[in-house]
């Protein structure tokens, strides 16, 4: 056995998670999330000189994260950088989302996980228990059954159309009623969605939508009027200003922001300063999406 | 920082990862799978009264190992059972999947992750490194770029039809050319799957094909006659031997029929020999299985 010291974290939050979610947006001015997707080879080198490989992601994870409160509303942390460190890298997981409460972030959990019955229980179970999330990102293949546990005063941010090229050739395939398969699961998560509104008006089933594909966006928005879209893919993965517009509702609110690597790896490599450089990049992105919110339409 | 003592397990395998698992169902002479889905509260009372609970996951788990080694081709090992204990339940897994090994088991991680790009090089990383796994489920909503990164000399069960209720609500949907989205994500798989196929005629991209929709079984098998099929859902979960024989080609080969808790939980909660019978429900469920294969159609 492992003799691992990863205290269980006890859950910590209280009311709805779309209102959670929609508060730190207001705090902040502006509807961003920080992608902490790290990557040894990335870091800087101040941490890869003198750190082991899982302690430099937790050290460099836990500086992105003090660089970025205060400008982000949320960071998204993405499980597979640290789940490739196997027993160590979840216990570091752990940390850094502690670490991001604690500094007033909603943490988002980026786990894409998807299964059924005491399966989906379970990992429902890692989300809320281990690293106190606020939101988890599921896959919808399976249907509601596969993410309602992920609910229950969290919130699920469903997969209904990615951005990757890949992404398409089964999201885009078309119904016999005229709907994409994305749309179809749009709907099934919107309908899942209104068992639980909060009092901003949307709901504690989220959708994930991709940033490259501003006509489907808008197709989707429609379709999904109380589900808050997580947008990945600003800055570094190709989306632009323009791109995310669609995913907003007319109020301006609705949508949150992801960029990643666009921040989290704005340094010089030989930096010693590089939280700095990546308090400025959050501070640069958060100012370019306020304006993309603020700009008319 | 945790300190758990996880040894990076050195990849140890050769040969097609098809070859392999049909190798396996050729020696124990039946195409079966236990899936190891341990719950707490169903353990053995011995190992209850005297172990913490994640102690008692693994001490189970490699108990089940022991039991089913000899009689099964392979375990299917659920990831969500031990992740919901942390790091300490990665180590777990970990330890049992090493164990398999050593017993000459085809290791199948159910960890049903989909994600892409550098996220997906790091979930089959750590399938790979931390599990040794000789294939992993996958999510193929996002496209064969979601599940790439699981083959290379080991392989990839993609979701194509859940047995579970809500399965059909995204599955079943019909498309423009008559296909469901199962059957599209079939051609999906076969078409990718036709990059890798070993001696034994079949791919390192399987299809995960739930055992109670005999009529969508035959219509997947027609469309993926090199894939094999990873069929859950056997004994408790509601699946009988018709419902799984349309799962295999014409010649009795190409399905790995799994059970679980019909297997795992055999034995009475206080019985001292829950090993001995976890390896006579393990024995009847190969020669069950293997009638099955041998009867006429």
């Amino acid at each position: 056995m492992a003799t691992t010291s990863t205290a269980r974290t006890a859950p910590s939050v209280t009311g709805h998670p779309a209102d959670r979610l929609l508060d730190a947006i207001e705090r902040v001015g502006s509807p961003v999330c920080v992608g902490i997707d790290p990557v040894w080879s990335k870091l800087p080198a101040v941490l890869r000189r003198s750190l082991p490989e899982v302690v430099g992601i937790q050290r460099f994870s836990e500086g992105v994260v003090d660089a970025v409160a205060g400008r982000a509303a949320a960071v998204k942390l993405q499980s597979a950088c640290f789940e490739r460190y196997g027993a160590e890298g979840f216990a570091a997981l752990a940390a850094v989302a502690a670490r991001a409460r604690s500094r007033d972030l909603v943490v988002i959990l980026d786990a894409k996980r998807g299964d059924i019955g005491v399966s989906a229980e379970h990992y429902a179970e890692a989300a809320r228990g281990r690293f106190d999330a606020d939101w988890t990102t599921v896959n919808g293949y399976l249907g509601p059954e596969g993410f309602a546990p992920f609910r229950r005063g969290r919130g699920a941010f469903v997969l209904v159309r990615t951005s990757n090229p890949d992404g398409g050739l089964v999201q885009s395939l078309r119904l016999d009623d005229g709907r994409t398969v994305a749309e179809a699961v749009a709907e099934m998560v919107a309908k899942a969605g209104d068992e639980s509104v909060g009092a901003s008006g949307f709901s504690d089933v989220g959708a994930v939508v991709g940033a490259t594909h501003p006509a489907d966006a808008a197709a989707l928005r429609r379709r999904m009027p109380r589900q808050i879209f997580l947008v990945p893919g600003f800055g570094a993965q190709g989306g632009s200003a323009d791109d995310v517009r669609a995913c907003f509702r007319g109020d301006g609110r609705g949508a949150v922001i992801t960029a990643s690597r666009s921040v989290i790896f704005a340094f010089e490599p030989e930096s010693e300063h590089w939280i700095d450089a990546v308090a400025e990049a959050a501070a640069r992105f958060r100012a370019e999406v306020a304006e993309v919110v603020r700009a008319p339409r």
